[in-house]
């Protein structure tokens, strides 16, 4: 018998992007790692971390949700991390499951222990990792606010995910450490070195995709890595964050925020991508291959397909559609 | 091999009394069920029924933590469940497993199933049932108010707990059925049916434990069955409900709410009784042998010792003092 073990996945984002990435990758293997955004200020999330000092929950919630979906246990507990109370006192709008991550991380004083539980009690096979142990802030130089050229700082996700200006640069700030760097989460950066392919995007731009490589430890990790790198565009532009943004311009600021990382695969659906000469250049530029393909979901406008996209990472890998799962040599 | 199954023992009750003969229970066999009062209205749980109507979780939370900490597994969850968020927020003061169980009760629809799983969690063998499926109200009969023999009507558990005047006599209502009787939750009666041993206290004399009388289903159960039924005293009166009780007294308030109920043991400590002779006939006229011991912890004034209870139930059901578990043929 070759020494055969499933191909380990990585997926680096927050939000719906990372939902469908996760869901997509469980397609292709059952060992899929979740790297998450931990920057959110928004909703429950923003009003535990605000309370309690809490990393920001929902992000990671929605991770274990789309992993959870993939397996054939009980739908119990996915159900009511999911929940949101309603009314209109103190609880409503918090999803249970926001509630019970923030009571494990006070409980184990390890947001990656706390993970790892949640992930058994969704019955996941895979991991949920934050990118940080610690609550971060994003913090964004925007132009266009008051004068074109003027640069104005805006401090919080949704703040700078809503701005009116235009995003040049994002970094980020400790919560708990003020004017100190921001460290990765050591398991999250082990995971991206360990990985057979790893996927960025799609997702809000700045705050749910770039935000990663602002974490030298997880940069560095991930122009290390031999892993197959893909990038994978969104089908619109994000009103605020993105607004007027072609695909190569995604590229471009992905690169000025990791110059020196290289990329496999760019994967773009045909429709959204109106100039695809000057795409395929600006993939060349940063070591990748274009590959333009039929992947937003016919019935959810703005959404991928997590088949299509599933299809697209196999072609990115070469390895073959049929099969349940893939292996690796 | 003859046909051995281990004692089916059954606890009423709610709060730190009924923490303590789960917790003495649970040394004479596994197969211990709390039956657990619904209608507190104060703290943590009075805000859940509040806000979102649901059964107040506390009680039932309690009930878990005494039957978990007798099991060997990871106690990571029964932590989770009792830790409470801080701060002055929101959910300040918030039990984790009450607004767990919260979301349990809302996803499942079904509080039995709820707590199933909730003992699942917890690694627990028995069960956890709440008396009834619904949030329940108590109303007294109270004196000594305003004037010696007038009546006054008090609402919920809080106000009757702490009542400056004499409690006559308790009612239950429904709260999301007004004017209608609260229904007993039908594996709650099957329970009792079951039971090889039953027992009631100590703990809030009305609001904890008579409170189980109120339910027509619970208390014919409790007539019917033909388990060894075992009352256990409190150690001392409890100021606002039964300030100035005998003994003696606490027994012919339960047979004013239940005269049809016949017990088998009153367990009473030594030193709680000023006069015995009163307790024995007391116990006589409602079937039951008075046994006086020494039950109280002897380093938390007002407990009861697990290990001392355990040895009067024993004695109770005539089964030896030795051995880790009590069987029944």
């Amino acid at each position: 018998m070759p020494d055969e073990r499933p191909l380990r996945a990585v997926a680096l984002g927050g939000g719906h992007g990372l939902h469908t990435t996760l869901t997509a990758l469980r397609r292709i293997t059952s060992d899929v790692t979740a790297v998450v955004t931990v920057a959110d200020d928004g909703g429950s999330s923003g009003r535990l971390r605000r309370e309690l000092g809490v990393l920001p929950p929902g992000d990671l919630r929605q991770a274990l949700s789309a992993l959870a979906s993939a397996e054939d246990g009980d739908p119990l507990w996915p159900r009511v991390f999911q929940s949101r109370f309603g009314g209109t006192g103190a609880l409503a709008g918090h999803a249970v499951g926001n509630l019970l991550l923030a009571g494990l991380f006070e409980v184990t004083g390890d947001p990656v222990a706390a993970l790892d539980e949640a992930c058994r009690l969704h019955g996941i096979f895979g991991r949920v990792l934050p990118m940080s142990a610690e609550p971060l802030c994003i913090e964004a130089q925007v132009s266009g606010l008051n004068g074109e050229d003027e640069l104005h700082t805006i401090r919080g996700q949704v703040a700078v995910a809503s701005t009116p200006g235009k995003v040049r640069r994002i970094s980020l700030t400790s919560e708990r450490r003020p004017g100190q760097n921001p460290h990765a989460c050591d398991d999250a950066v082990q995971a991206v070195l360990d990985a057979d392919v790893v996927l960025l995007g799609p997702g809000s731009w700045f705050t749910s995709v770039l935000v990663h490589l602002l974490l030298p430890e997880l940069r560095r990790a991930l122009v290390y890595s031999q892993a197959v790198k893909v990038v994978i565009l969104n089908l619109v532009p994000q009103p605020g964050e993105t607004a007027g943004f072609s695909p190569e311009q995604h590229l471009d600021v992905l690169c000025d925020h990791a110059p020196e990382l290289t990329i496999d695969a760019v994967i773009a659906d045909r429709a959204s991508v109106p100039t695809p000469d000057r795409l395929y250049r600006a993939a060349a530029e940063i070591g990748a291959q274009a590959q333009l393909t039929d992947v937003a979901a016919p019935d959810q406008p703005g959404r991928h397909a997590p088949d299509a996209l599933a299809t697209s990472v196999r072609k990115a890998l070469g390895i073959p559609e049929v099969g349940m799962e893939g292996s690796w040599r």
